[in-house]
């Protein structure tokens, strides 16, 4: 039962030495609980003001093919905060700055930074990029988003985020709210969330609603599914509210768009529907799908949630090259 | 009297503990001595090749909304000179690079960096962004310059430049030249050097004179002020001449502009009108606006300036994360 | 003769303090093999898993006025590995992202960045930058590549490939393929081949033919030059296999370059000319230079090559830095 986290056994540990870390699909309830383990042992470390050097003298590269600030400077600051150093490739698909602009391949640049980087975080807007640069390298390759595929160090964070605020996910009711067809991130939660028979509650315009395929996955793991026509009822029953924004880009029709834009907001009178003690959580950036009147509920979480992600990060980078030593530098040093 | 720096006193340095640096004025004669006092140990114990880790562990956000690289390398040293870590977001308006460009706010940026760093320095195009910035963040935010605002760090290396190249500032003659209308420099120099009643002459075009409430407020703390008409008549008796950039886009008329470009700028024929001992000092970048024939004149000290910008902020980083504690790598590391 | 690296004498390392690395020609025979030599040294003390820090406290320098991904990250991480601190200026002619957009001078930016580095690696578009940036430092000054000019450190990691790959070069046959007119890493790489009296066989197009200059200086050093019609021709008499890339914008005549555009590539076909034994190199990026049916043949030492980068450059930094000390972090600290 996980309503605490649990330092995993050396077995354990030693079984992500050399994995990539590809997709939330990869990761057993064992391995998901691991890697949170890991992450409250950094978390707390850094709380009492350790300073750690797990990953001292050890290169992480970032290669951000288009652009994510959050993500990037939360896995860099994971890497400094382990003693560890970066080097970053940061463009854009309007500001190709590196040799890729060339026409250089991934394949091709991943073998070159595999020469440089212990550990290798690739962000990309192409499916499927995360998984050439795991085939090039041989070092560790963390997915930190491709397309639309998978970005599993956000899904792990989302679950150490419902842990730390909500105890034992067992049986929780969890409503996603807004884009769930095209939001990699509630696609890589649910298979988080079926392992704690989690209930879901849907609340999204019918172009955006969850793909059938994860849905059906979800009843065929026994979780309960239910859909809802509005924010407000979705709410009502939640112990988890996980907010994604509705973009104006993914609807062919802007009739359509602007007759649903304004329905999927969170603002502080939807707060009045809330069951007590509910979490509210969002990937971010947020633009205007949770006004700044809610920031100040207790549940608003996504805040926190962001700060999640250095733990979780560290955790992935420790694990996969094999330096969770829980290496302290000592008193003298301080 | 300020001829020398003083390291400042516990209870100085302790005052500054979580203090966010926004502006000038927000610095009593005390503070800014203090300041530069603890610039001063950190220029000593670099000079003796003392490997500094003070900050240690520790991590500083560098979030540069607009391009400055001056002074972001300028922090970004300061950091990792302290034996700290940097990450950095830089990105201009016509490239924006990090999930602001989706839509996201200073405030949501800073709350989320937040979670990361230790100390945040924020440089923007917006007048007010430091100050938002201070608001979200838990840690101490440095105002890097925001638009027209502060630029506080400038304004306290210069006057470390000041004291460092003449000694006790009381009573100098400063001679500003060019832009006074809206060079944030200079108008945040002159909340420091109205506390040694120092000499202000002043030397610009009609359309770039020095604001009103400036000069009224300095003559107010009893500073003497004078305009002069002429470059060659400013400098004529000045201790100091704080040159600056007379820029195109300024001007609504540009036969206004080309009437008055060259009248303000410095050459070797300057020289000639100088007092003996005197100083150049520029914030840089400079354009034509002192020649090259200058640089080897003995008082030429805008590279100098340049050098102290890391010494000065060495000791905001440290001072308002409370790690003033000149702590040295024993011998063996080095 | 120089079948292993040998670590150069006390003098010989004193000698390279100070020293700017402009170009490949400044290096006598000894003073190549002494970067060599301090490259195989940092090389087995990584492969050992020490931790170096030769470079701590120290500061870098990256100004890229022009992307090259490959080189900056290798510069990047041959600091991190020393223990040594980056900071990096990179910017694109499409984007300038620096103070150099509001006009201001290599010299002025070098002058400034002086002040924060105790090396500086430049890269940039323009011919003759590295020399300026050497005469505005007082720290040495690491060219990267400039323009049409030198790119030292390539010229330097090609020849710790090739003797790491075919032990002693002395009067080994190198074939150049490709662009040989404008190509600046084949240019600087005959510099060192000279010393070791290596035969030269050449194969491009006519538009794109070895500079007479460079011919006649191999051959007043005795080295043997053939020039080729073919790719399979010149391949067959090889030891090593120099592949360039034959650029479209190099072609007034675009019939031209489509005549020859083909003539140039090598694919598993080609392999069947070769020597046993024979290595193929290329500087990368790649575009279709090479196919990639090549890359699993035991002398496509290409990503090998890259990887070398690294050492040889981590003895560029510590030997002009004077910091060639192997300093190992000790083994508590591991």
């Amino acid at each position: 039962m996980l309503t605490d986290f649990t330092f995993p056994s050396e077995e354990m540990i030693a079984s992500f030495v050399g994995k990539n870390i590809l997709g939330a699909p990869q990761f057993s309830k064992e391995e998901l609980e691991a890697v949170l383990g890991v992450a409250a042992f950094y978390e707390k470390a850094l709380k009492e003001g350790k300073r750690l050097w797990d990953m001292d003298g050890k290169v992480m590269a970032a290669l951000f093919f288009e652009p994510s600030t959050r993500t990037r400077l939360s896995f860099e600051t994971a890497m400094h905060r382990l003693g560890g150093r970066v080097i970053t490739l940061a463009e854009s698909p309007e500001n190709q700055i590196s040799s890729t602009s060339k026409g250089e391949t991934v394949h091709d640049t991943i073998k070159m930074v595999d020469n440089y980087a212990d550990v290798i975080v690739i962000r990309s807007p192409r499916t499927g990029d995360a998984e050439i640069a795991a085939n090039a390298a041989s070092h560790p390759v963390v997915n930190a988003g491709d397309g639309f595929g998978q970005h599993p160090s956000q899904a792990l964070l989302d679950m150490y985020t419902i842990v730390k605020e909500k105890g034992n996910p067992e049986g929780l009711t969890v409503a996603m709210i807004g884009d769930l067809k095209y939001g990699r991130t509630v696609h890589s939660l649910v298979d988080f969330l079926k392992y704690y028979k989690c209930r879901l509650v849907m609340a999204s315009p019918d172009e955006l609603k969850m793909p059938e395929s994860i849905v059906q996955k979800m009843l065929d793991n026994g979780v309960e599914v239910k859909f809802c026509a509005t924010i407000d009822e979705a709410v009502a029953e939640a112990d988890i509210i996980y907010m994604t924004r509705v973009q104006k880009e993914r609807f062919a029709d802007l009739a359509e768009y602007d007759a649903v834009k304004d329905m999927f907001l969170m603002n502080g009178e939807t707060l009045q529907h809330f069951k007590p003690g509910a979490v509210i959580m969002h990937a971010l950036p947020r633009v205007n799908e949770i006004s700044l009147d809610v920031d100040d509920y207790p549940g608003a979480a996504y805040f926190r949630q962001a700060g999640n992600g250095l733990f979780v990060r560290m955790a992935l980078l420790a694990l996969t090259t094999g330096n969770v030593r829980g290496a302290f530098k000592p008193e003298w040093a301080l």
